[in-house]
């Protein structure tokens, strides 16, 4: 069973720490991670200038780029081999709702399932790694899981896991979920630099929308570890057929015209 | 009628300029793009540095920032108030099936959708700027159409648009499509540094796998401007009853399992 | 009579555009400048990334990199000649004293003098490009005279110029002097970003110490046009003396100890 | 005494570890030092974006900028007392002759002179760090030395050492010596990316053109250990008045020329 482990926060953060200690007995696991914190860079790839791979005294490499470039590398080439699962995270922080969107830890993952391999993408639903322990044995029993058992859909799938950041004995069940919305981010925040240049901060994510039952907002805030399915297909099936009708009337330039 | 424009290919882009021209009699359209070539950045954003906002000489402003930066920025403070359409593109080549996940310029459009504005990402299928002029006139046409009709969905909406490298006169329609998928990616290509250091590149995108009629590679192959709307649900709901069975039998350490 | 023209401010900078316009006709000048804002480079070279050069629609050559790189690249190939002369500037703001040491416009200048080319850093005493045209047409007369006359000394030679921001007609003779001293830089100024972290910023220069007559400080003070004569051997001669009778005593492990 | 300890190729190279071994119990010493490699960057310091200093695990701290910027950012306000001695390195590889103008090994320590301390930079000759132990502990002598012994100038002084990479047994006495020169540079190196692009990349330092007895080039080739005091004054003292003639006959403009 071979594994291949990526993040977001950077080779060097906790969470990939932890987790690759708590899966490493499960497989052959090989990490291949951002060289720097690449949160909120969503699926981006580095079209325009090279990366490099470096060996860290750990055993993981890192890469000079975004959580997507190091799957993408190492599916298409570093590896020499295809993983049986690609595994992100444990993230600094929550990935639910709009935050997929937006994550490079659901990048990583999604990468991986873009290329046909299942995956998994692990966060703590706060920041700064309290209960890191009981995330990342949470992790494992559910990486041990998929494993063991054949999975509910055809190949590839794609998991987007959220943990409390509780202690172990105080995190409840796994649940099944959809994601929640969010409300719309926080103004823009800005600050004047020294040479009198205005400065803008993109502002925090904004509350929880739609946290009903049945979301992931909704299982975390009670203690659950949500486990949300994905599917990468943004075509909007439903609207098609509205939409023909208001382009119909316009202008067909070209003979075949239709 | 407020129109926000924005690319990824940087403000200086051709693609630009020529839907900037072609859509500033339409209402009161500005500018905030990227000050530099952001292909393939996705829905990032730039959380841990901080975003200038300068004025170029011809009334457009850029950032040293992503995208969906740029968008993020206008809509929550910089514009001062709520457009009605975000427009993004013309892009340098396509951003049909799987590119839709890695595209910039996708990705401003759907952040001014996460906003809860509509939006549209304009494509040309071919990189180099052949015929501009004709995408332009295109883009032109499905602008003036959406806010000339009321829009088939409750708001907001999302539309990516591609449009054939060709003079307006061989364009066919307009057309309503889903997105195809695409193969994997390419390998990643290596070279080795005159430092003798391996450098990786992101190869290019795979062939198309699904351009079945029906899809945005069938259409635009056709000659034809395709249309396809978009939903951001990542969701895969209909996979929710099948995990929850494979987690299931995993413990609940917490006291209110279940 | 061939010139490379760079600078520090990037090649859309008024100073490079204005100085540009002002020797075009003094011989075949060539543009080769960094992409961005380079001030305080100092002779910094880009060893461990690629560079790019490409060519801006005003036929100026820009690379993503430093001023020093930029003459480093064209002299090392990519002019396919040597030029009798380097220009650098005109800088927005003075390059006096110490500053030669960190100015990217110096840094510029003194590459080509590094390579056995004559060459002139051109910069403005105060920030905000007021009466540049003064200053062109200064730089023009400079660089005329040195193509006229014999220089004093054997090449290369290397000239530190500072332009008060003055009407032509308020702007006193050339004055050759030595390069005055700065105090100590000002404090390092520190501000929190929105996530909490402590930025940093480099403070602005220190005020003259050693602005005496004979100094660029001085001369600029009064109206006129300094030109300072560098040269490039940091060897301190007269220091070596006394270090030897220091370092005597240190064991010599080698068997050839002397 | 308190010492201040930097480098350019970044806090975690194995240069700045031995050498922060080496000389740790000669006074309070603290680290800060780049993030990254910072070969080749000269005085550069960072004007234009913020910078942050990190804790290491190890004590060290580190900054996401020049080695300059380490040591203005400690000496202005970081450290909050004003240590006795600057020392930079080990530097991976030979700072001698020309290399002075470049090295951001020098300029780290160049920076701490010119704020009125004493400041020392050690290289190793040869990349690769073999030998690191002996060239730590011939560090380790100078540096004990120069704080046991009235230093020979006035303050402050500038030096900087270059040590053969050699077995502490076989490295001989330390010898003073003035800077070298170099042949000029290596033509630049152009690669082709995938995309189609030319990239250039800096060539390689240029061989030894005076490395006649008395030089850095000359005192290591014999296994020395090269000790150079330097000092910062760019002035051509001699060619002052020969250029005074050649700006003579020059316009003055201003209404008190002269």
């Amino acid at each position: 069973m071979k594994i291949l482990l990526s993040n977001d926060d950077g080779y060097r953060a906790p969470g990939i720490e932890a987790l690759y200690e708590a899966i490493r007995d499960l497989g052959d696991v090989e990490v291949v991670a951002p060289e720097h914190n690449n949160s909120a860079k969503s699926n981006a790839l580095t079209l325009h200038s090279p990366l490099y791979v470096h060996d860290a005294a750990n055993g993981f490499r890192y890469v000079n780029g975004t959580p997507a470039d190091c799957v993408h590398v190492a599916l298409t080439g570093l590896l020499g081999y295809t993983p049986d699962l690609v595994v992100s995270g444990i993230n600094n922080g929550a990935n639910m709702g709009d935050d997929t969107i937006y994550s490079g830890t659901v990048g990583a993952a999604m990468e991986g399932y873009l290329f046909g391999i299942p995956a998994i993408a692990f966060s703590q639903t706060q920041k700064g790694w309290s209960h890191l322990d009981a995330a990342a044995r949470k992790a494992r029993e559910l990486v041990q899981q998929v494993l063991a058992c054949p999975p509910p859909e055809a190949l590839p799938w794609l998991l987007n896991v959220n943990i409390p950041n509780l202690p172990y004995e105080e995190l409840k069940s796994f649940k099944v979920c959809r994601l929640g919305r969010r409300h719309a981010a926080e103004k823009v925040i800005s600050q004047t630099s020294p040479h009198g240049e205005t400065m803008y901060w993109i502002g925090a994510a904004g509350p929880a929308k739609d946290d009903a039952e049945g979301t992931d907002f909704h299982a975390t805030a009670l203690g659950h570890v949500s486990v949300t399915p994905l599917k990468v297909d943004l075509t909007d099936h439903d609207a098609l057929r509205g939409w023909s009708r208001l382009v119909a009337p316009l202008p067909a330039a070209g003979t075949g015209a239709g």
